[in-house]
């Protein structure tokens, strides 16, 4: 910031996008296989008015969606103005989104050979899914691409957790396809939410146009300081270094969590070993209606957990484990405290 | 910035809003007349965002909406995607909005007795307006805000400029009611738009949930670390002598443009004398087409104007000077360039 605000004196002033962020965020999208310019990338007010601008180009009032059955709530928010009808899926807690069925759903839709009958888009984060930090697996990522294609049905790959992968990386969906595929990306969860800044990449410059004239409308353009300054810190060469930080540090925590959870938990207890991102996801017992306890954890142990009902999608269906499952996270808590928290929980569900 | 990262660990985190600066904002409302509190405050991704939330909370698409004849370009962006019936009135280059047609309009509107006849809301720019720079007198701020009371119609205060005002300045709609007027302020003019922050006012609660909520929707939440930069700022005490500095130096330039318009534009050609904002319009003799003459003044002379046609809330109708005037501004331009930039102006016109 010091160094934009000594050498620019228009650093706060209105301005086009910085053309040298934006070709760097091109650079960066070669670790997630991704081969676009930087004028493919389009800058948003964080990841969260990326997925809106797509929501909003694709979904009209009323229209057809394809989500999980558990979402990140900020998606929902998204979705709740347009009165959308919500197609869910299940998902595999290692594999990621049940992708047959999302291919029974467009087949079923296409029946009648009338496009206005196909949903809109489909919304997915692959890699470190939250809630669940499920990553989908290579095979699910090329039929998931393969069915967009086939049924012209756009997806909206939210990204945010791409870059925190642990063990052998996979690929954005957007490297397997450039035409049907909306890829969202963040400052968020690698540098620091209070930049909020994101991008996203358009597939060509028509629809760059379009989604530029979308985020015009919702707030004119991502502060020109924090462009600059980001471009400075992706300048200095220090992100590659960072991000392995971030990956050490955060796989640490997780491998804790989870031997902590071996060590507490109750018999009947199921959760999965996620390779990305920030969440281990944990169905308790069918009894355990999470949301049950988590004033109790709250006020008696100060431990808190996010009961998954707060996913859901589309709270009237009942998805089977919605009740008795949580997502935890590892990402902002000292490695020393992490044991005690979650015997903490366990203590909870145990008396 | 430095005093925020360097005492606030948590600076770049995701965070409530910081109630520091909303009681701060809260406490600069006085000098618009307004009396509210922090907890009203709701910040926003500057006044763009202030605008299109509340448009998103009044218009159903397809509904009606009264502006002037000539705005925002930005509301219009704002506007566009609900397809909505746009319903114009005059606005006068010295008292401002045409309050008479707005009443029109509502009566006609009510006569049907049914509610869904009415107008959902009616955005002004009433201090400084852009682009016209008129500000709307006293009297007719009290005919729109009794209209607004009478029908249960609300007012969208845009009010960008409103601390910008050079003599005698007028309290903002808001402080004349409190229940039917939506104000929505920015930072971007008396501080700088690349800080992204703005405000608006919401009447209650429940009021500020739903705002909150469609805020929350659009991008989470503006930046931590501008909110507490913004408040290290405010609280050094700077601002009043920093807007003290705005309007005295834009007073200037204002008179010096002026000046220049009286010295080189061709008779015929008539402007408004702006008591606030940033903005001179002009009225060129009707033949004289001010879109046809942009491409010279930029290729000749390196100068530039805004064509009115492209403030044209509803471009279909033709408003009547829309064809020959221009939006000047005096904000940017240093002093001593004023009158030779006016003369190239006035040179493009005269050949």
């Amino acid at each position: 910031m010091n160094t934009v605000l000594a050498e620019d004196i228009r650093a706060l002033q209105y301005g086009p996008p910085v053309a040298g962020l934006k070709n760097h965020l091109a650079e960066m999208m070669r670790e997630r296989g991704v081969d676009c310019t930087g004028d493919d990338i389009l800058l948003t007010t964080g990841g969260q008015q990326g997925i809106g601008l797509w929501v909003k180009l694709f979904l009209n009032p009323g229209g057809k969606i394809i989500v999980e059955e558990m979402i990140y709530p900020g998606f929902t928010q998204v979705l709740t103005p347009y009165g959308a009808e919500i197609l869910t899926v299940p998902t595999d807690l290692q594999t990621g989104m049940d992708v047959d069925a999302v291919a029974k759903i467009l087949a079923a839709c296409a029946k009648s050979g009338d496009r206005r009958e196909m949903p809109a888009c489909i919304y997915t984060i692959p890699t470190g899914h939250n809630p669940h930090g499920a990553t989908m697996s290579m095979a699910k990522r090329q039929q998931l691409v393969a069915l967009a294609r086939q049924y012209e049905v756009p997806i909206i790959e939210d990204d945010a957790y791409g870059f925190l992968q642990y063990d052998n990386p996979l690929p954005a969906l957007r490297s397997l396809d450039a035409e049907w595929v909306f890829y969202v990306g963040s400052f968020s969860k690698i540098f620091g939410p209070g930049v909020r800044t994101g991008w996203t990449i358009t597939p060509n410059s028509d629809f760059y146009d379009k989604a530029n004239c979308i985020k015009e409308a919702m707030d004119l353009e991502v502060s020109g300081l924090i462009q600059k300054a980001l471009l400075v810190y992706l300048l200095s060469g220090k992100m590659p270094a960072h991000l392995q930080m971030l990956r050490a540090t955060y796989q640490k925590r997780r491998d804790l969590m989870l031997q902590a959870l071996e060590e507490h938990f109750p018999a009947g207890a199921k959760w999965n070993f996620p390779n990305a991102g920030m969440f281990v996801w944990v169905e308790m017992p069918p009894h355990m209606e999470t949301m049950r306890y988590l004033d109790k954890a709250i006020e008696e142990e100060m431990v808190a957990f996010v009961p998954a009902i707060g996913f859901a999608a589309d709270p009237t269906q009942n998805a089977s484990s919605a009740s008795h499952s949580m997502r935890l996270t590892f990402s902002a808590v000292p490695m020393d405290r992490i044991n005690a928290g979650i015997a903490k929980i366990a203590k909870i569900f145990n008396t």
